[in-house]
């Protein structure tokens, strides 16, 4: 009905409307990782994907038919914007504790880790708000809070002279990954645990405690979370105190459902459901449900013994083969669990960007320290996953790495 | 641990940093509506839910365990940020036809159609930038932009002194849903439509073209999509044009798979993706692998007529009760299709936020005009969802309304 009309030129057309500002800040490094799986022959140790071989396909298959044939109204509907009040009763359980009281009001169900951020973000900052953030920091965190265009303090809890009251002092909120950080792998201790929480407390800067990997301790007995040593500072009535605790399924069962929570006071519980209604009315019913019967089933207590085995051994070869073929340029820490080493080059002239793209000519691709830095100025170190591949794939790759350090031409 | 710390009397406690400053803008009538599907023997005509006895189940139960046992590495691995190629290909054959090129590259899919609009205000909006809106404008777009801080130009198509090109010209974008209106139900004519697109080409400024009710045609033949329209103006390569396409499934199949889309210029698609990948990195994957074999399977072709008969008699049943019992005060038409009939009172004094408050009193719960007035103003007009009850509910919330309306006490 429209064939009449003149088509017009190209030339003729006028010019779109400008993107929003912020968006000629991004990096477009996590959309390469996660394409970068389909590239053939590399080894892809740049992600934080988990090991595909370790989900309970049969089981979980089981349980997605039962939620939807048996809980129509619950996987077919929209959910409450909050969340299943079965999965938000089940999380509220799970992390409550003697120090730690937690009723549904305290828990939010978000679209995977990732969504959460994006509501802190949403409910906390201003245009240019400030941020103190553990340095290096979560490349998903700064892309999730770029939109708002914050402004960024770094601060180091493995430096002697951190001071965390100064770190949190006039912050909209506080940034942590202390369970194997994100990038570094490291553990923020009890000691800096118990001070940022004390910090937290006499600053009122809310306290955000990022956990996607507090579950995968190789070694060791695992910490106590900040959430709870907060709990200890308050009696009687469920959990009011600064800090914002964040999990996900997607490192203990499988990322495809996208279920993550956050744990806080209710009023914060509150701010983050108004962002969540306007982000995306509510998470998937089919994936909340099917979450819940994953959780009565005991598929957590069994699936999580299979992936600790996969990835503490999948740790130390990596480990030994950076020993053999990356010792002379890089140092680094064998990590207590979680996804990740990170490796510092010993010489300060090393760019890692330009190593990246020495890397990917030899085959492997692997995190640079740039992605994780607000400020993106930071190229000594690069981040190396262990979880996604073989043994043999991993020293396979470390020895690519090594060529391609070679390749850079430092001492 | 921590037995041995004072523990800070609540006066001691210092406050908290501010929520974002547009929080305070707030409603939360959205998810009062949510609930109130839960207050004993209320009749809740203000949502707008499908009715669950039309879900597929048992179908999409056995979709749900072929999705996890057939596909576990599509539905239980991250999925792609735009989504999986299969569903994005079905996508663009879908809306594909003789004026309309596309390919996947023209789909990102989304965390149901809520998502869409969260991420257009992203990649569109600074703070305080220029949207047109079709007036009255859905509540949830106006919710979705919030934290960007907009302001609005409203426009009416039903209007004869529109002017597409005024409406348009300087906006980021203008936002409209064609078919059958939320909250008026009405359609936009072709003749508009038309004027629209061209405005559209002519401007620059993008159009957002919102469709989720545009399966629902009860009566007469549907009208061509504006994103039809605009690519009746290239020829040649995949589109490319100013027009933004949404769609979703939770109309059509069930709202718990929370899958949506976006079509749009690759250009488009390639910002909306970098903003999902800070705001949920990715849909479940569970849900779009359901989606690709509902499609696959003819799902949707054998449930919508049962959709469809349902809805048209509902629809009739609710302007019977109407005509019987609220034409004394009340102007409204007969929507050919979608969700809802939208009255406005005679009576310019009419205040629906107070008759909202009465209706609850009698029982009954429909949505105010104030809230699809961006600037909270219209006070003379009530939407009322014919989907989620049957036609005796829906007369007895009807004749609830009635006794309500008497209540205010205007003639």
């Amino acid at each position: 009905m429209t064939a009449q009309q003149p088509k017009p030129r190209p030339e003729e057309a006028p010019s779109r409307p400008a993107f929003a500002t912020w968006l000629g800040g991004t990096n477009e490094i996590t959309r390469m990782f996660l394409a970068a799986g389909k590239v053939p022959g590399l080894i892809n140790m740049a992600g934080g994907l988990p090991e595909p071989e370790t989900y309970p396909v049969k089981e979980l298959a089981e349980i997605a038919e039962r939620a939807v044939s048996k809980y129509p109204q619950e996987s077919l509907n929209y959910p409450p914007i909050e969340g299943l009040p079965d999965l938000r009763d089940r999380l509220a359980a799970r992390f409550s504790n003697a120090d730690l009281r937690l009723s549904r009001e305290n828990v939010l169900v978000t679209s995977g880790g990732m969504q959460a951020l994006d509501l802190i973000g949403k409910v906390l900052l201003n245009e240019g708000a400030l941020i103190a953030a553990q340095s290096p920091t979560y490349l998903g965190a700064v892309d999730a809070w770029r939109p708002r265009r914050p402004s960024y303090r770094l601060f180091s809890p493995d430096r002697n002279d951190f001071d965390p009251v100064a770190a949190l002092t006039g912050a909209q909120f506080a940034y942590t990954v202390p369970n194997f950080s994100n990038p570094t792998g490291r553990l923020v201790g009890l000691a800096r645990r118990l001070e940022l929480v004390d910090a937290a407390h006499q600053t009122g800067t809310w306290l955000v405690e990022d956990d996607p990997y507090g579950a995968l301790y190789y070694d060791g007995t695992p910490l106590p979370r900040m959430i709870t040593l907060s709990g200890a500072k308050q009696s009687g009535e469920i959990y009011s105190g600064p800090l914002v605790y964040m999990g996900t399924f997607s490192k203990e069962i499988a990322p495809g459902f996208r279920i993550g929570w956050v744990i806080a006071s209710p009023d914060m519980i509150g701010a983050l459901t108004i962002a969540k209604q306007g982000s995306d009315m509510c998470t998937s019913g089919l994936s909340q449900r099917v979450a819940v019967d994953a959780l009565d089933a005991g598929l957590l207590e069994r699936t999580l013994p299979v992936i600790l085995d996969v990835y503490r051994h999948r740790r130390d070869a990596l480990c030994a083969a950076m020993d053999e073929h990356l010792s002379e340029w890089f140092d680094w820490e064998k990590p207590v669990g979680g996804m990740f080493v990170w490796a510092t080059a010993k010489n300060p002239a090393m760019d890692t960007d330009k190593l990246l793209s020495e890397a990917l000519k030899a085959g492997v691709c692997v995190s640079p320290s740039s992605v994780f830095d607000p400020h993106g100025e930071d190229r000594r170190s690069i981040r190396i996953n262990f979880t996604l591949n073989t043994p043999d794939k991993l020293a396979e790759g470390i020895r690519r790495l090594a060529t391609a350090t070679q390749a850079i031409g430092l001492d």
